[in-house]
């Protein structure tokens, strides 16, 4: 298909696609001449996932890039996943203390939980920890592993979905919104289990 | 205790805790004389809350006024602690559709969790499912349901601990701190559950 074509099934403009392949987050066509490119599928899906990683993440385009660069050239579908996953991480302002980090790696191990040494989440992990801990109230072992527990048959459920996916930018972007825009469900369904967990008992 | 050991106490100035005396979200203290009053624990407390509620929820203060009201005449700790976790609740800009709202009903019939009628969770909730609607990412009842099933455990250890404090605004201070600061707990650990879930049957 041509650019406008392109832009046409994407809804980007054809200024912005262009400024996307200058930038390096679009890979180019196949040139056709020196005026015109072919475009195909692949640059529709990795279109959607640059709006799924701006729009819905909220990402800088140079965070973008760097997503975009890594899922390409992730050796496989689970590194491409991984790539898109660890730049949705929060930014640790500060750093987490040995005793929380000490303490995530336990919980891991306790589950049997396979997690890259250098995840991002294993600082954000701790250093939310630290912050539980400063405000009093103790994040003991058995609420964690309550947590741990509860949320492995989810995240395999979540997991087989995104697999299903044709190719590595589809599922990449799969992962992105659907952990993005699952948080919510999940943090209201918590509080609204809050509110069916205390009524019965409690009145 | 005076005034000057409150502040010591909950590290607020006088200047502060006299505006809040005004401002109505600090219950005054035992008048004894025309130029100081009594001060006791339930004020130690209640400022923690409205420590909490600011610093931690980044609530306004007519926010928060409101919450220590509702939790000052809640008849029972259930209210109370329904009182804060309801004023918790996210803004929803966009009304959801009658469609979502039907089905967070029919979730919430399936694992017969009683919710009051008017919590804002129900429509944060059906507004969540909306947005990931719009977004091409059906959420399946099947997903929706494994969510409601890990919850449950989950919320079930949590009230049993804020149950455990020994008055209302204790309670309610728990409640609110404990929701918001293990929401970052809940979410980065299942990223981290993604990760696990993925490595083994993928590679």
């Amino acid at each position: 298909m041509r650019l406008a074509e392109l832009a046409a099934r994407s809804g980007f403009s054809n200024a912005t696609i262009k400024y996307y392949l200058r930038a390096g987050l679009l890979h180019p066509g196949e040139a056709q001449s020196t005026t015109w490119a072919e475009y195909d599928d692949s640059h529709v899906r990795r279109l959607r996932l640059v709006r799924a990683l701006t729009e819905v993440a909220g990402m800088s385009l140079e965070t973008v890039r760097q997503v975009v660069l890594a899922v390409e050239e992730a050796g496989s579908e689970h590194e491409a996943r991984g790539a898109a996953q660890w730049a949705l991480s929060r930014e640790v302002t500060d750093e987490p203390t040995a005793s929380s980090l000490v303490r995530v790696d336990g919980l891991l191990a306790r589950h049997g939980w396979t997690v890259h040494a250098d995840s991002p989440h294993r600082r954000v992990l701790a250093a939310a920890l630290d912050t539980v801990e400063q405000l009093g109230l103790p994040a003991t072992d058995e609420l964690l592993d309550s947590y741990a527990q509860a949320l492995r048959p989810v995240a395999e459920l979540e997991v087989s979905r995104v697999a299903e996916a044709e190719d590595t930018t589809v599922a990449a972007e799969r992962l992105v919104v659907g952990t993005l825009l699952y948080e919510p469900v999940l943090t209201t369904l918590r509080r609204m289990a809050h509110e069916a967990a205390s009524a019965p008992v409690r009145e």
